[in-house]
This record gives C-alpha cells, sequence and structure tokens, in this order.
C-alpha cells in the first residue's frame, strides 16, 4: 500500500509538471500573438513586417512548443499501453510540424530581407539558428530511417540511441537560446523613442515571454531526464521488427543505451531475483539515458 | 582480454573529447582576449568601456570555462584514486571562482552604465543573466551545505542529488544562452558604419566566439550526461560523514539519485550474482543521473 501510494505520489508530480509545461508553453504562444499583433503590425504574407512577424509565432508555436511536446510524448502514462510503433508516429509527426512550422518562418525572414535589401545570414542568431534546423532535420531523418523504419539492426538502434536522445535535448535548448537571441535583435532593432533601453511595455513584455521560453525549457529538459518516467519496456512488443530481430530485439533497442552493457558479459546471473534486478538495471539506467 | 581493449577504447574516447573541450574553452578565451584588445578598447577600470571589456572577457574565461571544467571534474579517471571530499572541494573551488569571476563581470557593466547613464537591467540579457547568478549562487551555497558538510543526512544527500545535477547543468546551458545574447547585443551596440548587417571582420569574429561557446557546452553535456564515465562508487570511503552516516551512506549519498531506488524495496537479492549486478545497478543508471 505505501508503495502503492508513493507511486500515484509520483504520477501526480509528473501530471502537475505536465500541466505547468503546457500552461507555460500555451501562454508563451499567446505572447507571441499579443506581441506582433498588439505591440507590432501584425501577420501578413506581403515582404512587409507582417510577413516577419510570422517568424517569431512559428518559432514560439512550433519549434519550441510543439517541438517541447514531441520529446515529452513518451512520457505520457497513458500513451503506454498504445504500442510503440504509433507513439514512435507521433513522435516524428509531430517533430515533422515543428520542422515545417521552423522552415516556413525561416521563408518568411529571407522574404522580408530580400523585400527590404537587408542582408540575410549575418548575425549570430542566423548562424546558430540555420545550424540547429540543419541537425533537426538530419535527426528528424535519422531518427526516421534507424528507429522507425525496419530495417537497422538491433545493435545499431541501441548504439544510436543514447546519441538520438541527446542530440534531441542539446538541439532543442540551442533552439531555446536562438529564440532569446531573436527577441533581443528584434526588442533593439525595432524599439525606437522609446528605445529598448528606456523599458517600455513592448520591452517588459517581450523579454517576460524570454523568460517563458527559459522556463518551458527547463521543465521539459526535467520531465526528460527523469530516467523513472520513462515508458516501461514492452513484454510483448507489437511494433515493426528490424529484420531479423526477435521480440527481445525491439526491447533491446530502447534498453541498451549505454557502452555500459559492455560491463554485463562478465556478469553470471543465477537466481530469479538477479534475472528481475537485470531487467531494473535495463529499466533503471539505460535506456535512452541523457 | 576483448574486454579489457574495450575499456581502453571507451577511456580513449574520453581523452579525446576531454582535449576537444579544453581546446574549444581555451581558443574561447582567447578569441574574447582579442575581441577585446584588437577590435575594442582593450582592458582597464575607469568607467570607460575599457571597464565594459571586462565582462566578455571574465564571463568567458569564468562563467564558461572554469564552469565547464568544474561540472566534468569528476569524470577525470586519474582523480578517480584521489579521495571523494578532495574532489569535492576541487568541484566547489572552481565553481567559487567562477561565481566570484561572474559577480565581478556584472560590477564592470554597471559601473560603466552608471558613469554614462545608461539603463541597468533593461534587457533580456540582463534579466536571465542576473538570475543565472542567483541561482548559481544559491546552488553553490546549498550544494557546499548539503554535499560538503558532514551534516545533511544520507537520504536528504541522495534525494537532492538529481536536483543539484539538473540545476547545474541547465544553469551551465542558459549562461551560455545568455553569453549569446550579450554578443548579440555587444555587436548591435557597438558595430555602426559598418554595421553588424554588413558582416565586417570583428562581426564574423565574435560569431565565431559564439559558435565556440555553443560547441563547448555540447562538449561539456555530453561528457556530464555519459553514466558509464562517472566516478565509480568508493568501496572504503574517506571522506567527511554525515552525522550517524555509515561507510555506505556515503556511498549511498552519490548513488541512490532516482525516485527509482524506492522499486527495490520489493526485490529479495539472494545470491552473490545478484549482489553485483545491484552494484552495477547502482553504477549504471542512479548516481545523479541527469
Amino acid at each position: 500500500a505505501i508503495h502503492g501510494a508513493r507511486k500515484m505520489e509520483d504520477y501526480g508530480r509528473f501530471l502537475a509538471l505536465l500541466v505547468s509545461a503546457l500552461l507555460v508553453g500555451f501562454v508563451s504562444v499567446i505572447f507571441s500573438l499579443v506581441w506582433v499583433f498588439r505591440y507590432r503590425e501584425g501577420l501578413s504574407w506581403d515582404g512587409g513586417l507582417g510577413e516577419f512577424n510570422w517568424h517569431p509565432v512559428l518559432i514560439v508555436t512550433g519549434f519550441v512548443f510543439i517541438q517541447g511536446i514531441a520529446i515529452i510524448v513518451y512520457r505520457l502514462p497513458w500513451t503506454w499501453k498504445c504500442s510503440k510503433l504509433l507513439m514512435k508516429f507521433i513522435h516524428a509527426g509531430l517533430n515533422t510540424i515543428a520542422m515545417i512550422l521552423a522552415i516556413v518562418s525561416m521563408v518568411a525572414v529571407f522574404e522580408y530581407h530580400n523585400a527590404r535589401n537587408i542582408p540575410n545570414m549575418y548575425s549570430l542568431h542566423s548562424w546558430i539558428g540555420l545550424t540547429a534546423v540543419i541537425f533537426y532535420s538530419l535527426q528528424l531523418f535519422l531518427g526516421f530511417a534507424i528507429f522507425l523504419l525496419p530495417f537497422a539492426p538491433v545493435p545499431l538502434r541501441a548504439a544510436l540511441m543514447p546519441i538520438h536522445v541527446y542530440s534531441g535535448l542539446t538541439i532543442f535548448a540551442t533552439v531555446i537560446a536562438t529564440a532569446l537571441m531573436g527577441i533581443t535583435e528584434k526588442l533593439i532593432f525595432s524599439l525606437k523613442n522609446p528605445a529598448y533601453s528606456a523599458s517600455p511595455p513592448e520591452a517588459t513584455f517581450v523579454n517576460c515571454l524570454g523568460l517563458l521560453l527559459v522556463i518551458f525549457g527547463a521543465l521539459i529538459l526535467w520531465m526528460a531526464s527523469r530516467t523513472h518516467w520513462k515508458r516501461p519496456p514492452e513484454q510483448n512488443a507489437k511494433v515493426l521488427r528490424p529484420i531479423g530481430g526477435t521480440p527481445e530485439g525491439t526491447e533491446a533497442e530502447s534498453t541498451m543505451a549505454d557502452g555500459s552493457n559492455a560491463d554485463k558479459s562478465d556478469l553470471r546471473i543465477s537466481s530469479e531475483a538477479a534475472r528481475k534486478q537485470n531487467l531494473k538495471l535495463d529499466e533503471a539506467g539505460q535506456r535512452s539515458t541523457m
């Protein structure tokens, strides 16, 4: 009973964090819309400032909020009865939507720059932002080819999973850092008389948007890095198996995340307790641990 | 023999990453010095731009480079024969140096602003930067009180270690994001005729510094989050023990990082293999896992 109560408490804590993240993410999207509609020129697609304004709105909505949800989608306990394959499609689908929105938002800036003869790709924001989009697309393509398509052998999946997780979280953090640079640039360029340094209402409001993005990122990274909130390994995998894979194979794909499974070879497991313990080992530390 | 070869290969990989991180960090410091001496007004302490220039130099040196080294200091294999207590002093000492440099670098900006009647604390950079310094100081104080002083009971240490690790890495990432915002601000404000958008040599050079900081951060986060590169738990702990703590107690402090140790209670360990396995469990996944 104490064990069950602890589990419930832990579940409650997860839910509280999830609701907080959804709320902070949703409020961030609203803030980006209020920014462009109340303080700026609204949205349009005519080469003017209204076209530029799609950039912050789509980045906050797609590249921050939707990407954040895509990262933690395996953590949602009520999805654990769904097949792993379905969850992979949802993970890949949300990331695809985020990528498309990020690309459209970049097109908006390029078109705006070109219409006004402003140079492209001169700022640190643009350098790191474009790099992030390229790595994100590569991550999505490789993730699809290796973890969704049934061709990659289990050892390859196992070896690449920790890199996939690390890359995903690092790209996500880099995207938020790039958004903060973008906010800084835009406030300096667009606030004249009163300037950014005079702290007009727009400056304070958009600074708060920046803070919300940092809080959203911190919540997502906390949820993604708690190993005990992971989707449990499947017993009867109903997933697309790699060719030549066994049912245990699909398991291994998400369990052997570290090099430390090499150390297991010198252990001789002789009892039922040890077998159970071994399962715990896989659960606790080794599945796609960042 | 194969096992040993694998260990050596893994050790070589760690060394390669460490050397890369040290190199990228060192080059970043050099870049910050070249920036202020070759392209800007050098260093001074007179309320002028030379005083402001301490800000980027001290942030890159202390708050990025030294903090990064402090984070991975437990990972260095040749320190594993040193006592854990000594390593804790080194970890805390490096972080203290980084904190002092960060505070001095902020004083330089405030004095520069005040001498020129530029408002303080209006930008997103300043909001997030000050928040990071406050959280960093709090982290250092709490880390000292809980993990270095011998008063905190083992269960408290165990419960707080994953939070300490997560906070440390999140603050580190936030500091780098803030540095990128600072670079953006400074290049926009100081480059006039030719402007930042005309990509003068200084702009390209300092953008490269920004990229180096991102690469340094990514290397440190990779090394810090590989569980198999952790310092092994100590067998005969020669460390300051919490009052009432047992030798196993000091171990537990760094092992029971997750809530998942609650799940261990229903396992009955009956064999030598299981005991060894249990040790592996602690090693693999549960010590201060982010």
